[in-house]
């Protein structure tokens, strides 16, 4: 006989609290976050076949569910402090309970993070994470401050997220080792938080890629009220994907999704300090474009040469 | 053709922020409790055929959802502050997010609080929000806190929504009238958050009840390390509940569950304190018990004779 719900929450969720005033077990978690620091506050809901296949290893979707949680922190240049978990089951499945939440606390402890409070209920699979983090009053990056003439950088490489969905689709095959690379992008995405920290007061606007980076960068730009011109060439990517035809580099770099990097733009005399700041993180930041202030997005080949673009964001409701 | 995602989120759900840093539209929301003030947070799932039926209306729907969850933060004496919303829909349908996002912000504004962030994805029909309220620090209401000697009391009255649900499987005929009735205590229950407020350092515990009077009791009784004796008929219940037999009325008010009161204990000596705060809240609270060292939950009559309880707590894994 399963085990019951409370019974459940007890065996797999439960663990000491050491930061929070009060966590899970009771009807609300209680957070204080430090005078002078305002609490971000981010969450996410992933749908199997929609945010994950279900091929995932529960380690992995453990992992997954808190990463691309723990990327809106990054984005905002959060220090990640605490989250909650509801969880929809189609039954109390122990096997996945036990390897959901081995991958989710592992992620949890590297960010010295608890989880406070949460839900679990009978249903179609479903996560919802809500994650909250602290960041100095009026030190949020945000969406809204790109100004034209700053640079434009993405941190490590994008696309191979799309490109592992493309083969599990049969679209394209890949070589098993291979294969095996772009997965884990897509199954196991490490979130930019320490860039994140690191951008404070450098980056001038900041976004994760989570529905492709143009598509992404676009929210900055309404935001900002300005325009941009990218160098598509210049995305980087993952030597997987650099082996690929050009049209399914440019596809997957820009329009790939489930990327969870962070596009930012700095100002162009700040250029040196963002390097500085990527190494410090322990994360390559690559320029990509400048804010401009036309409306709307210029894409241009090495060349210079605009490139025709019909990559579109990815939208759960239209796809 | 339906309208996009982010279309849909600007359309329903984008509303004026008013107290919070940052709300809708950046990667994280911005929240900063006053000085002195924690912050209570609480993370409820609603899934169909769980925690409402497919016949209930969009906007009772949208009430319910956050009803539910304030009520979490009227057990904790939290005053709400702002929520967030993740939704899962099958489809983009005008219709219902019209009608949910009516019924969603009038209880909003009922309790001055607003939405700060979020997510909507395609999937099987599923509700997450996330409530902020704040407490001041050490002030909370806890379910830890019972002693031998505190009275028991709920406010309002118990186990209409658990007969609602038994007049919509057709264990029972009800007259329209009273089906109306019960049904609204299922669909649109008020969360008690005044009464929250005005219980604070003056309540020992308290727990709303979710999933049925003596479950939820359960919870203070386990994390007081006490016991305690309620009687059963002192339980207080609608006309509509009163005109049904005896089993159903027991069956209903003590193991109905989706009833949203709070059950909470205080000092006997703060009787007269109590009765004093429930009129200032709006709403009758009732004494249906007493609190015991002897660790245990005993059931009596009008006669002080032992009942005999077969009533289980509501487990969404095991029913």
């Amino acid at each position: 006989m399963p085990l019951g719900e409370f019974d459940l929450i007890a065996k797999y969720f439960t663990r000491p609290v050491r930061r929070s005033a009060l966590g899970i077990g009771d009807d609300c978690a209680l957070l204080a976050p430090a005078p002078g620091m305002q609490l971000a506050v981010s969450s996410d809901m992933l749908v199997e076949g929609r945010h994950f296949l279900s091929t995932v290893a529960p380690e992995r979707l453990g992992h997954k569910a808190l990463a691309v949680n723990l990327s809106d922190l990054a984005a905002c240049g959060a220090r990640p402090l605490a989250f909650t978990l509801a969880l929809a089951l189609p039954r109390a499945d122990e096997a996945f309970l036990d390897g959901f939440a081995r991958g989710l606390f592992a992620l949890a402890d590297e960010h010295g993070i608890e989880l406070v409070g949460g839900d679990t209920t009978q249903g179609p699979l479903n996560l919802c994470l809500t994650v909250f983090g602290e960041v100095p009053a009026g030190q949020a990056l945000l969406r809204s401050g790109a100004r034209p003439g700053d640079e434009l950088y993405v941190s490590g490489t994008v696309g191979d997220a799309r490109l592992a969905l493309e083969a599990f689709r049969g679209t394209l095959a890949l070589p098993g080792e291979q294969f095996e690379r772009v997965r884990a992008a897509m199954e196991r995405p490490q979130p930019r938080v320490a860039l994140g920290l690191a951008l404070r007061s450098l980056a001038t606007s900041a976004i994760d890629v989570s529905d492709g980076l143009l598509g992404d960068l676009g929210h900055i730009l309404a935001r900002s009220g300005v325009g941009a011109s990218v160098e598509v060439d210049a995305v980087p990517r993952s030597a997987v994907l650099a082996a690929q035809t050009l049209a399914w580099q440019r596809e997957c770099t820009l329009a790939g999704g489930d990327d969870y990097e962070l596009v930012f733009s700095a100002a162009s005399h700040d250029a040196d300090r963002v390097q500085v700041a990527a190494r410090a993180a322990g994360v390559a930041v690559t320029r990509i474009g400048r804010i401009e202030a036309a409306p709307g997005l210029r894409l241009v080949d090495r060349g210079g040469a605009t490139v025709a673009h019909t990559f579109g964001s990815f939208d759960h409701f239209r796809t």
